[in-house]
């Protein structure tokens, strides 16, 4: 990203907190800090955090400010007119550093809004440190904004599902070796492929067969991979930053009629839930629109999980295709549709691509093939 | 680990919770978890919270709920005797469900402990949901139990370093080629052999060439390895769930005569620090008698990170050898001893050895040579 783009991120936010009642954002982990900084705080017990003042009254002026332990430091990337770098060491107390400042900016009263994934010990510092402070979660005031892709997102988004495609033709190709092979054999294949296609990271690689693709989030195990059976390989990394995230069942032979049947429904029901993505339609409606496929089908009682998640910089974000979710689908939403059939102790299904709204529809990012395919390896 | 382990790991914190005056412990990210249940979180917006009663009054009867989602259920391995399973569907409220069984358990105004990694959302959405309770982290009940390894610990440690220190060889060995390569491609070359030698996941895989290597945690990056540098090389993986880290600095040709001089006070440093830690010792020592080797030597300005940290399921946990720690040091303690000189623009150097406190002393866990090593690859 240019600087200009984290700069200007900076100054929809810092309005935003207005809007929200939110008088200071404290950003650590998980994706709202490198969305507006490009930088990742590392997941460990030395505190890293972004203090962001709302862009009201005298708080306006004040520039945010980044604590990082001081040997994390040298990792930064300033960004000229963004953030001002405030390196702590080892023997400084970070979170008092933290609440001096808030307590500078905001009063001894402040709305505060700290990281959906900052660790639970650090607020708890915190919630001591100011005692005054009414709390609540950063995405109330990030995840509407980022949940919108500009140009720049969706070409990432674009380029991270061309290289997971590349990675599903392998195995749609019957270039994978699954049959005598254990689940886990063939998930390091996978990730070894996603890096090689220029992820900087495996998110995941589920590889479930036989009966454990009956488990939607099943570990890729030593259970060797017989023929006859339905393999569901679910893969993800991240590329520039941004998350691919697809799903395809193979067969490793001719399925009976019954599990034939179940993978046109749930391509059915794929399909339908990408063609309800409309701009404006409530994200429930695209949660119904692929149950009903399988519901009128008569397998309703498994598909026992949402239809879908946002995806951008973390690979489930906002906005979630799920019941219950009445937030109107918008132009640049990016999320997954990929509904399942799981009977346990018999086999499953699902199959998944990642769309994203444009002004003239969904859009799929996820061109690798979804028809029905037999492998003889 | 045998399901009894479980068991007893169990009883021993609800009976540490009485101690600790917690009420109920609330387990989701982190090592508490899967240290108690063999159960480890997935890092998803989707709760899994294991809720753990204290040993006390009626309290003591009542089985460890662990909450998770039901497409994640047919991962949890059943532990006779540890606890209940209570799968939640994606249009429940599982913050509302945890919440429920925390006041049946410990009614209106409960001491409450929650994990220290758990995501800050789900403690401000719990809080609201108990307004009346108290909260501290679970590492206040956990930690001092956990920083004790038993025997099969120390034994899965004592495998996790010796595959660390067979990756090591192959580096001090000259199989790893260095010199006109990225930082990025050795560092995915270590990472690599970490999990040939059978790790299940890489932590992290650190190459800081050059003036890189004055950054303690720097990231591999595109900068191309010459000859004549110090390389900083600090990697570990995970085995059987428990954690290496070891860190060898070697030379692409000989060093000059200032930073030869530098690698020797480093490693006196190190070997000093590993000396001190001698069982009863408080932890500060081991940080202290690091630093004055280095501090004598004219360079303390230029160590800027504490001397260690504890190890385990965690790559960082308890006990830290650093300034201000007083807790002593007990058998089965297990920590990184790695003091380093990092002076910016030029150079860094870095030695790193897990350390395993005996009843006879300090066990040195990595076998790694240690002499200065100058490769001509």
């Amino acid at each position: 990203m240019r600087p200009d783009t984290f700069v200007a991120r900076l100054a929809r936010v810092r309005q935003a907190m207005v809007g929200a009642g939110v008088d200071a954002l404290l950003l650590s982990l998980g994706a709202d800090l490198p969305w507006l900084t490009g930088y990742t705080a590392m997941p460990l017990e030395r505190l890293t955090m972004l203090v962001v003042p709302a862009a009201e009254g005298a708080r306006s002026e004040q520039v945010p400010v980044l604590f990082v332990p001081e040997l994390e430091a040298p990792r930064v990337a300033q960004v000229p007119g963004a953030f001002a770098l405030a390196p702590w060491g080892e023997t400084d107390n970070p979170v008092a550093m933290v609440a001096d400042l808030v307590r500078v900016i905001t009063g001894d009263a402040p709305r505060l809004a700290i990281s959906d994934r900052a660790w639970a010990t650090f607020l708890l510092q915190l919630k001591a440190s100011l005692p005054g402070a009414r709390w609540t979660v950063a995405s109330a005031v990030t995840a509407p904004l980022r949940a919108v892709k500009d140009e720049s997102e969706v070409a990432a988004l674009a380029a991270a599902s061309a290289a997971a495609d590349r990675v599903a033709a392998r195995l749609l190709g019957g270039e994978i070796a699954l049959v005598g092979r254990t689940e886990r054999q063939v998930s390091a294949e996978l990730s070894r492929l996603l890096l090689a296609e220029g992820n900087e990271r495996v998110n995941f690689a589920i590889v479930a067969s036989g009966p454990n693709a009956a488990s939607p989030h099943h570990e890729a195990s030593d259970r060797v991979i017989a023929a006859g059976e339905a393999v569901v390989c679910d893969f993800g990394g991240a590329l520039d930053g941004y998350c691919s995230d697809i799903t395809r069942t193979v067969f490793t032979g001719d399925p009976p009629a019954e599990l034939r049947h179940i993978y046109e429904v749930v391509a059915q029901a794929q399909a339908a839930g990408v063609d309800a993505a409309e701009v404006g339609v409530p994200c429930h409606r695209v949660d119904e629109a692929a149950r009903k496929v399988i519901t009128d089908a008569g397998y309703g009682q498994y598909f026992i999980h949402r239809t879908g998640h946002g995806i951008g910089l973390e690979e489930h974000e906002d906005p979630y295709m799920v019941s219950g979710n009445g937030a109107p689908i918008a132009v640049g939403h990016a999320f997954s549709v990929e509904p399942g059939i799981y009977m346990a102790g018999r086999w499953g299904v699902r199959i998944e691509d990642i769309v994203v709204v444009t002004s003239s529809g969904p859009l799929n990012l996820n061109q690798a093939d979804r028809g029905l395919t037999v492998l003889s390896v």
